[in-house]
């Protein structure tokens, strides 16, 4: 691992302390890999999902939005085939009483000899392998036995393909052009693991794009392209990302293309986001099991056609942890003096202070801009709150009077905060504040009346990572 | 039912065919009262949620937010008391063999004779009543039989409870203060119906406010009003809506106050939110279940105390059907021609026209603005997409060439876009365009340059709902 990728124990302990991310159900011993995303976490996955939408729907004119409900007709995963095929092969180990992925064991450790693999010891004693579906099952109804049985959706494609119908004969659209989607999926996966980059409920944002066939192949790659860039956009370091083309024995049997897009996390490179070409499957599938035709009838031309399908599936809880991962930091910086040089709130004296800081791009950010006034007396208090009534229908602000200047600025590092507002006694002279710019650390002096434009037209501006520089 | 308000078949009709909401799975016949958002219906939603959103966190001081997992530790049910008490009474017919809810006999029909109620015809042969729990249950890992079974949340409210704890220890905040999320939950309803109103899938704003016991019976009134105001505020009609406290006997056995507020949905009033005084309830029982102590100390005082509760607890989806019936209206208007009046796309005549239109708050609409070339010809298309290109960063817009610029107008009219911009044969000479209002109809000759910026205003502008006028 390059030693410019922060640990997982280092970006976990952030987010806990700084209230991101709980380990979910805690009070309760927790429960098993699921987590709750808290306050900043909330606002960071909402403008990660926000710019998700910005690009793949209101930048556009050939999307439109869908949010299909989790539990659909069970025949949707008959046709899908994730009934009968969408398993893991499980074996038990009659000595230790565990249970493995019988295509892991070779990575899982055994549990009587955790230094081994199960297998590698006598006393092991598998089972063959037995195959286990990974959807959620449940009942829906007042009757359990009345074949009311229904799955939690192992993925939000499949309600776009049910809606292909409703939405061609509504949407006045025709190929090219995608239905959009982020929502909650569920697979009841045996290791779940890896703080938020493989949990059992989990979010999507995926795409599917209808095209005729004889454009599948340039549309694949448009959308490789389109969402590679779309991470390097929002500040993602290009040589910790990679386009990496599934190998033919990789393929799904539907597939005839599959790229994923894979960000060095800590864990290593692994998948962020599959672009894949699904050819005219889904579609035909659920023709079949339905019995509706499911195809493009072109008014112009007469032509009548199954669209093939090219789908970007990215994963709302892995993008957050890459953004994350990539933003972290730790280095030694210069002892910050609030306000103007004289003023009375400065740290002073040359020391070097280490901190820890989340270089986010702005639009990212879970916070905008921190107000501070420098003491808590002499009015300052009070410009600082008519600052923040100013600033907060526009963006999501905080204030903060505790503690020292330098104290204030560190926690807005550690929350990836891009700019800092400072209320000194100046301010009560002059109505201007500092603005303190969270990777360069320079700090700026503002009227208070140009600060809504000058905030909102910097947060707007085109970012590169300070890591790249 | 008063005449102004609008059948639910009508709504019902225009959000399918005008692609807001589907029934979900249709293809399949259908799921028992399950809907899919579509495109207009997905931002129309986002829009409500956001506004939401805004008003608890984005301008306050005391809210922080949370997104806590849907499946959460089975305990919490227990302590909740979800597990023990969250349930219908049902009864069985052994006749017809339909199975009712036992407390709403005298307003089922009878599965023999329709015409009838349960238990009045002779032919009825009802079972005991029995206890039937709502909530869903499913089984978490690979093994069924080991304990594992967990529940889709019935409600988010508990898991804001256990985080209270780890909240008070990272979010710098002292009571009042309040905890605040959106996301779904799940109920197996016996009865769902009434289009989106009651279903099993429904998705939930809720925030729970930790106040100082003292003060929960004069946060429990701001609360009622605080929330109240936001549905006028965004265009619903006071006289359609109502605040009703709950009479003694109502009341759950923990609230010592709860209100409702009401809207005058096409089925009657019915609630679309409820506020609730809970008390020092809920945070005692997981105390006692989880053994943690979910106190607030105040290090000022050296007081210890357990925070009462007030919940404002809203639903998304029902929000978003009255702020549907609400606008929804239809009325004779003049023949609309577009662009000036010598241009020659003008439909003429003083013929008058009928139009449905939903009169959406501005912040509402999933559509801010539609740009209408007059023509599809004359470098009319290519202004218009410029013009497109330099709203679409800001705000949802729509580009239609398509058909007569009255009928763009009714299309526009029927989703609720507030603005319609049309480029004209003038455009090409001056620079400017029409901008026609959705509700008064009235039409401004405006600078192109100036557009962005005297859009963004007029959406943010206080709005009165023309119904009022």
């Amino acid at each position: 691992m390059p030693s410019d990728v922060v640990t997982m124990d280092k970006v976990v302990a952030l987010t806990k302390r700084r209230g991101f991310i709980f380990p979910s159900s805690e009070i309760y011993g927790g429960i098993g890999s699921t987590y709750d995303f808290a306050h900043y976490g909330v606002l960071l996955k909402t403008n990660v999902k926000n710019e998700w939408w910005r690009s793949m729907l209101q930048e556009r004119d050939d999307m439109v939005a869908l949010d299909s409900a989790i539990l659909q007709h069970p025949r949707t995963w008959e046709a899908s085939g994730h009934l009968a095929g969408f398993t893991d092969p499980l074996v038990d180990c009659r000595a230790c009483k565990m249970r493995f992925r019988a295509d892991h064991l070779d990575q899982l450790a055994c549990g009587r000899k955790p230094s081994k693999h199960p297998g590698e010891t006598p006393e092991c004693d598998l089972t063959e392998a037995r195959e286990f579906n990974l959807m959620f099952e449940t009942t829906m109804g007042p009757v359990k036995d009345a074949g009311a049985t229904v799955y939690l959706r192992p993925e939000t494609a499949q309600g776009i393909f049910l809606n292909f119908k409703n939405v061609l004969q509504t949407a006045r659209k025709k190929p090219p052009f995608g239905i959009a989607q982020v929502g909650k999926s569920f697979r009841n996966e045996i290791t779940p693991g890896n703080f938020i980059f493989r949990t059992r409920e989990f979010e999507q944002m995926e795409m599917e794009f209808f095209v005729p066939p004889d454009q599948a192949q340039q549309w694949y790659e448009y959308w490789q392209k389109h969402r590679y860039d779309w991470y390097v956009e929002l500040g993602l370091r290009p040589d910790h990302l990679r386009l990496r083309p599934h190998e033919a024995d990789e393929l799904s049997h539907y597939s005839s293309g599959t790229a994923d897009i894979e960000y060095l996390f800590p864990i290593g490179w692994s998948e962020l986001e599959g672009i894949a070409n699904r050819g005219q499957f889904d579609l035909t599938q659920h023709a079949t099991h339905s019995g509706e035709k499911l195809e493009y009838f072109d008014q112009g031309s007469g032509e009548r056609y199954v669209p093939a399908v090219i789908e970007p599936a990215a994963g709302a809880d892995r993008a957050t942890l890459a953004f994350l991962v990539d933003a972290y930091d730790e280095e030694d910086v210069p002892t910050e003096r609030g306000g103007s040089p004289d003023s009375e709130g400065s740290a002073g004296g040359a020391r070097g202070d280490t901190r820890t800081v989340l270089k986010l791009h702005p639009r990212l950010a879970p916070v905008k801009v921190a107000v501070l006034p420098l003491v808590r007396k002499d009015g300052q208090p009070e410009v600082a709150q008519e600052i923040v009534d100013g600033l907060r229908r526009r963006m999501q602000v905080e204030y903060d009077e505790g503690g020292s200047i330098g104290k204030r600025y560190r926690r807005q590092d550690e929350i990836g905060t891009p700019y800092c507002v400072t209320v000194d006694h100046q301010t009560l002279e002059d109505r201007t504040v500092t603005v303190r710019d969270r990777d360069s650390l320079a700090q700026d002096r503002v009227a208070i009346d140009e600060l809504p434009e000058r905030l909102a037209a910097r947060l707007q501006a085109p970012w590169t990572s300070p890591k790249l520089a």
